[in-house]
């Protein structure tokens, strides 16, 4: 997993069948300046700290046919005690 | 997954068994430099900015067999609210 | 797999369903300065030196239905004879 | 998939179980100057540029028992019309 | 794949159960200043160099439940061909 901040939203109305109810979020990893999209399915906000889990496991989370999606936020980071604070 | 924005067609006329219909696009992602090629079903135009699924869930999403595609488009981005507008 | 470094513990309340018991490790692998967060069951401990199996063998090895995670410690590193001697 | 440009063949004699007949040939992705080995069923060669497919789903494309390779040329690109013209 | 040469051995007896009989081996990939750790069953020796296979294609070689290991060595290098010798 990454440990990410949400720093925003996409929308795509326009989009291929078998995607679940959520939100297509913008998160940024801890310590990196590049972005990738995160579905969320936890209702979380911009500029809350949260985890990230990548790749096909992020679709077998789901109940039924695995959707197409590749990072999943599985959960929403309270505090942490690191040597990398933010 | 990530966002990017379609920059060319590729064409592979002699090519393997068991791909599916649709088209090869070349997309770079938002913030990179570098290019990779992405399945496309939805018929996405040159200068579109979509949303990318990597790895097996891209192949998962056919029905039947999976085919060997390891990136497939699966939105078009109408709009985004993040801080890394472009 | 990574050979790398415990350096923090993160805690995550609000979460989606179907993480299974042990804890969130933040890791640094060996050689980098970017961090990721592994699931432990080990109880391993912060500075213990492990190695971490990434991506869907991560989930696999959960018996039922595979958790959404990514990054699993597989065991502790009593010992290595390599040239990155750290 | 990625756009590569094969540059060379590589020879395994001593392997395991479990790989199906073709070539291992080395291949540099477009913009890099990194290389990977990618398993070959379509009679590549030196030069041509070719579409290659990675992780599992280039192992599912196989019949029966999945073999071990994590990347698989899928077609020869005849051309492209791409902002990144190679 | 990736073509790399053997550096190192990592031990570690305490490991979570169902890992398969075989050894750590650290690589270096070609080209590359980082390392990584892959499962061996060919019995690689160090210096040796070798094909590496990554992801969950590593842990669906072995029989039965596949383990937790994501990166799989496949096969010695007798000799290659390429523009990038070493």
């Amino acid at each position: 997993m990454i440990a990410a901040t949400v720093t925003g939203h996409v929308w795509a109305t326009r989009r291929i069948d078998g995607l679940p109810p959520g939100a297509f979020l913008e998160v940024q990893p801890d310590g990196s300046g590049s972005h990738l999209i995160a579905f969320d399915v936890l209702g979380s906000g911009l500029g809350e700290r949260v985890l990230v889990a990548q790749g096909s496991v992020a679709a077998s989370w789901f109940p039924g046919t695995p959707p197409p999606v590749d990072a999943l936020i599985i959960g929403s980071i309270d505090a942490d005690s690191t040597e990398q604070q933010q």
